[in-house]
């Protein structure tokens, strides 16, 4: 197909979003060949992550539709643009939200993953090279979110946004390493690093949350305090390795001074994925001191302040902050679908339901409701 | 005189501190024999640090006096207490304000030095073993200080709270190690670690943050970058490595924006070392996105509280505090001598003034007056 159709437009289908807040439609796009440094993928998997809800539904910010949101997913290379070498057709790849250029400052150090050129970019809705979409219905431009656009049978992507993974890799299981599993378990395991034997506090038992616990389990942390104010989210936390759990609701005491006295002191390590502000505050002072490490995951709102005694850091404890979990996308991602591989990581257990692409508004549904941990689109059913 | 004294009260010059803020006064006392795990150190040289004066001046804390002040020197075992095995009369040592017991969890850890036993303790004014001084003058106990009153021929001091060094060591220099060198020091060499050819700032030109300049030029900072509101320290930084200076009162705009252009998007590392919370939010801020880490050293007021927004640290930026260096007290101070011996460190541009112990007012004089960075005290001139 890939020979076929190289240079063609693709005429293919696609969930677009009218609207904010309004169930997408399944439509009949055009797709444009890819240009100068971009690849054309044909998506078989996707899945619902909260930043698609979030901006779908555009109460924080300038809304942008039409739109084809989706980022979590995976796929196969269609056809690649001028310029591109390291990728050809055939090559499976998972999409990525924000890329590697490999020649700025951020991906010559060998910490940031925070590339210049290809940082995320949440209100661009057109393609770096010309400014404009690939996407079209009947002439009209459709937008596309996070350069990704992954709720199409057809997406074009910056060669720099895609991870080149293992093609033994079941596509339908790893789709979901392309975003919340990789920021989580990097979170743990490139960030927070605790060491085997060592305690972990994981505040926010959602995806990106069960993927820190995830991470803990497999550094061997030897216990993984879950914290959350919805006490149904344990039993399914358990599977992520979590060992105990703390609802902030049930005491009136701060939460850090309950898992203090838990700890005898403090955690080692503490990961906070809920993005609010009370509860990064909460992780910091709950490491141990002369050692502890929190590592920040959650996106705060625009006003939020986090504060603290400076005293709590004199005591040697570390805060960072992360994004993606610290990995280089396109260098980083395929040792995760590796770890998979080696049956080190289990990623089955996120994938908690499944839609057909044609009843893909059910996966807002059931997010929107809070059940499950990610919900599996197949593209071709 | 070690077999002549051991056991005996010993009777020698101490100055002490009968009143808050008022003169020291050279007295005779008695400093009875080391107890159990304690040993009693004839002591060369000392030195004054801020945290002298500040308890002195006690303007902050419940006064505690007549007691005799003094933690920064350098000495000679006069005798050991039952109990103590690794330290005997005649070793060279340097008195710490903070000690190692080597048996809590913190010892225990490779990566604490706050000593569950042994941690620094301002409150204190008698020996742990039996809760009293060994300090008396006719009769009256007089308080003791950090463990530690150097401003004194004889001190008794816990043995976990003694640093055995190179018997080569010339105790006139590496006496300024025991305390705000190592401090400085161990924030950017420890803490920070700036990597060759790195950019640092340090805010806060004392003897403390030029220790830490001290340390990034150690470790091969390219660029050095002062911040302090006193331009005449400037000349003085320039000794210890400090290739830029900037002025926070010369800029309407904050610091950490000036800091930020002049650096293309902020430092590698900063180290805050005046205190000031404000300083400290700068120092903060002004590191660069994807892989900055700030060091925070500087003591604050009780109330101060540290406030940011929380997409400073998600954009990957570190914080955190560190004490006396991250050193462990007895087995790190001894390797910042050896820097010292093979003239990697420079000790002796420290020490910019001398007077004999009979005339230890004028080092309070000299640092009230904020001027010059460490005054030495020869106990025997």
């Amino acid at each position: 197909m890939s020979g076929r159709t190289a240079s063609q437009v693709i005429r293919c289908k696609a969930a677009v979003a009218w609207e904010a807040g309004k169930p997408l439609v399944i439509e009949e796009v055009e797709v444009a060949p890819p240009q100068a440094m971009e690849v054309r993928v044909r998506i078989l998997f996707t899945a619902l992550c909260h930043s698609d809800v979030y901006f779908w539904e555009a109460k924080g910010q300038t809304p942008l539709f039409p739109r084809i949101f989706g980022h979590e997913a995976a796929g196969i290379v269609e056809s690649v643009g001028e310029g591109v070498t390291d990728l050809k057709p055939g090559d499976h790849v998972l999409p990525l939200f924000t890329g590697e250029c490999k020649e700025c400052s951020h991906c010559k150090s060998e910490e940031s993953n925070l590339c210049t050129l290809l940082r995320v970019n949440t209100d661009r809705g057109v393609m770096l090279n010309d400014g404009k979409s690939r996407f079209s219905i009947r002439g009209q431009p459709i937008h596309h979110f996070l350069g990704t656009s992954t709720f199409s049978e057809y997406t074009v992507i910056h060669a720099g946004c895609v991870a080149k993974i293992n093609p033994n890799a079941p596509l339908d299981k790893v789709c979901v390493i392309s975003c919340g599993v990789s920021t989580g378990l990097g979170a743990t395991l490139n960030v927070a690093k605790p060491k085997k034997g060592s305690t972990v506090a994981i505040f926010g038992l959602g995806a990106i949350g069960l993927a820190a616990a995830e991470g803990a389990r497999i550094a061997g942390a030897s216990r993984i305090i879950g914290v959350d104010r919805n006490p149904m989210r344990f039993l399914e936390a358990k599977k992520f390795g979590v060992t105990e759990f703390v609802n902030p609701k049930d005491y009136e005491k701060p939460v850090q001074q309950v898992i203090a006295e838990m700890t005898d002191g403090g955690v080692d390590r503490s990961v906070e994925c809920t993005g609010s502000v009370d509860a990064m505050i909460s992780a910091f002072e709950c490491v141990h001191d002369g050692w502890g490490v929190a590592v920040i995951v959650g996106l705060p709102s625009k006003d939020d302040i986090f504060k603290t005694h400076p005293m709590n850091l004199l005591h040697e404890r570390t805060l960072k902050g992360t994004f993606f979990g610290n990995f280089k996308p396109r260098s980083g991602i395929p040792t995760v679908v590796e770890r998979y591989m080696n049956k080190e990581l289990e990623v089955e257990k996120f994938i908690t339901h499944e839609v057909p692409f044609s009843e893909i508004n059910k996966s807002f549904e059931l997010m929107l409701k809070g059940e499950g941990i990610r919900c599996l689109i197949r593209m071709d059913a």
